[in-house]
């Protein structure tokens, strides 16, 4: 904390949520690298089985989350995931005058406007850096970093999971499910991935996002999301052709009259050359267009303890040395409505019993509602009886392929209903 | 300027040197995004010729700086260049208790440490975003961002024009000469190329950014600097087989000891899928090693002035909402000894008239020095008058290399001298 004479004294924090990231950032404090931090207390349930002896013996242990309120405690760490009861006690730390960070995404995503009122009634703060990509500050970069420009757009590789089992598939060839099964077994992915392959997670975190680049609050919920399940081996080896590959694309771009923005979290296209393509593994990358100062990227490690440990540091020193005296605290009140329609040329993969008249029934379905077809794309050696083959439509509106595909699945040749993603061309003037 | 309310009034801004960038910065400035900064002067010689009618029409237009320091400015943008007067204007900005942005770097690189002292002392603030590849907010990130961490290492692109020369000579096979000859017909080198091919320039950014990633003040000169005039075409087809590319790379260590630094610039072999490969034509990136948080990198346009421009109204920003009151501002005082040596695996290339025994001669001189040969390479086809070949060492001491080298150099088969480059193997463990 800064006192009046602008000198440091020692920040005493508290840690709620003794788990993988916690530990990390107890190992970090407890290396006393940084002299203005202290740790006081540690809340966890059953926390005699979470005591460890390599922190300060005076740390106090308790499964009581108000004993962090009694007036000892400067910062409180919120660490224990999930909606409830992490932000009521968000709410009750704030209201005491302790100042909180966290790395609650899904928190931060839906009442992260209520929660920055309550800091700014309570003259106290809350940093969330180690809710969006850990490892990569794009918070404090996008607050205070990029500040001087006026941002249009964030595209981003959000989910380390999803990262990894596509850039498996896309080198090894391996199948959505052994890919899954092999992120499960590295403990990169959860028993029920559906919050990763879903979208889930990187629609909480292209939320935050959404609201501290481009200063908008949208619903998070209102971000359309399509799923990775759907993504074949196959489609890796058509992509390639087409110069691209596949990703889970979190996207969200304020349209130019300023009202309303488009956000989606979907796999898609992406040039191979493109920094997007470049990120490997579960490492995170994020890039923003600037009016003034072009396009900026930020990558490094996602997820994982020591990462995200360090994010939650980094914000404690922010507090310890005075934080930014921001009004707002980087969050905005103003709600956009979210448009769900990107413009864009657009894969699409079908896998068919094959008979005769099937391409000219799909080019006069896409005819009828306005899209163009590209090229048509067939590998040889494949089954009659599961046939793949692609379209590639040119740049249109998502809403009238969807439309489109809509009514082709109704078609009774389909032996797995048809795979559309996007082909994104990256740094392409503003829309 | 943040009162004792904490609201936010305008923040009064005087932008010495109306060149390229102070123009961007006017423009942002103009275009009214944001309500807290007001440009109030405008310092330049002969400064009528300077008049613009886009900016308001109560900004004062002066020749003499001390205009700005009349009490009716709160910060002073110098974008001057050149040490003297920049880095005096700064004193007496500060001592008149006018806080300083600034771009330049080698005022920053050799004398930071004094202007934060002087900041310090007269209770203001001195920033300095733009002075490190312009677009990328890396002083900002490495200060705040990961301040969590405790960095060890610190690599990176940070000279535009070396990146687009050598990214030609690589892509198009066109020579060092003609590669320069385009750069500085558009604009990205100047008529005298010495500070950027030569490695000045990267060598004071690479200075602050050891002064603001791994806590260190270096003597700028103590830097080790190696020239891209002497990499050939064909040094890139080497290069390709051994899975690598050429790049400028700024690169700083902390020894374990905690006592030395290592540090250099120079032209470096690095492996084609990693990051410092990746970065295109002009763009920058830093890519940072810490003990808990592993590999981070940051990407973007480095120079021009827009980049340059957003990088000081971020700082502009910053003073307005309440800058981080950090005692030190993220200047060091402790002096570090620089290691110019680095222990890496060798490319060496020679061009040589061919006479029987040269491979002995050159095997026995680097036996002696206790560097081991890993490969030697010829590519056919070209004349024994005039023959490229490349030998591979495996990892060794720089020194032991130069010292091969001077003796090898006396040998009187050469037609050029030897180019040595490391071969970088980026994410490798500590030293």
């Amino acid at each position: 904390m800064m006192n009046t004479a602008g000198q440091t004294s020692r920040c005493r924090v508290a840690i709620a949520g003794f788990g993988t990231v916690g530990q990390a950032v107890a190992r970090i404090l407890a290396s006393g690298i940084h002299p203005s931090l202290q740790l006081t207390h540690v809340c966890n349930r059953q926390v005699s089985r979470k005591v460890v002896d390599w922190v300060s013996p005076d740390v106090v242990w308790t499964e009581t989350f108000a004993d962090l309120l009694d007036g000892s405690v400067d910062i409180v760490v919120e660490l224990i995931g999930g909606v409830s009861p992490a932000r009521e006690w968000m709410e009750q730390a704030l209201a005491a005058g302790v100042s909180v960070v966290t790395a609650n995404k899904q928190v931060i995503a839906h009442d992260g406007t209520a929660l920055a009122q309550c800091a700014r009634a309570a003259e106290r703060t809350l940093l969330f850096e180690a809710a969006v990509a850990g490892g990569v500050p794009i918070v404090r970069s996008l607050r205070e970093g990029i500040a001087g420009d006026r941002l249009y757009r964030i595209q981003g590789v959000l989910n380390g999971t999803c990262n990894y089992i596509l850039t498996r598939m896309e080198r090894e060839g391996v199948s959505f499910e052994d890919a899954l099964a092999d992120a499960q077994r590295l403990g990169y992915a959860e028993a029920d991935p559906t919050a990763d392959v879903d979208g889930f997670d990187a629609q909480a975190k292209l939320a935050i996002l959404v609201g501290v680049g481009l200063g908008c609050q949208v619903d998070v919920s209102d971000i359309s999301l399509g799923s990775i399940r759907l993504v074949s081996a196959i489609d890796f080896s058509y992509a390639k052709r087409l110069g691209c590959v596949i990703r889970q694309v979190a996207r969200a771009e304020l349209l130019p009259d300023g009202g309303e923005i488009r956000a989606a979290v979907q796999p898609a296209l992406v040039p191979e050359d493109s920094s997007l393509a470049r990120v490997d593994g579960t490492q995170n990358i994020v890039v923003v267009d600037g009016e003034f100062g072009g396009e900026t990227a930020f990558s490094g490690f996602g997820a994982g303890g020591a990462p995200t440990a360090v994010a939650v540091v980094s914000d404690l020193l922010a507090i310890a040395h005075g934080a930014p005296g921001r009004d707002d605290q980087g969050i905005p009140s103003r709600r956009r409505v979210v448009q769900q329609e990107f413009d864009a040329p657009h894969y699409i993969r079908f896998m068919i019993r094959d008979r005769p008249g099937i391409l000219a029934a799909l080019a006069e379905v896409f005819s009828r509602h306005g899209v163009n077809v590209d090229a048509v794309w067939q590998e040889p050696g494949w089954s009659k009886t599961e046939l793949p083959f692609v379209m590639t439509l040119e740049a249109c509106g998502s809403a009238s392929v969807t439309a489109a595909l809509d009514e082709i699945s109704r078609f009774d040749f389909h032996v797995r209903p048809p795979l559309w993603l996007p082909i994104l061309t990256m740094g392409e003037a503003r829309a």
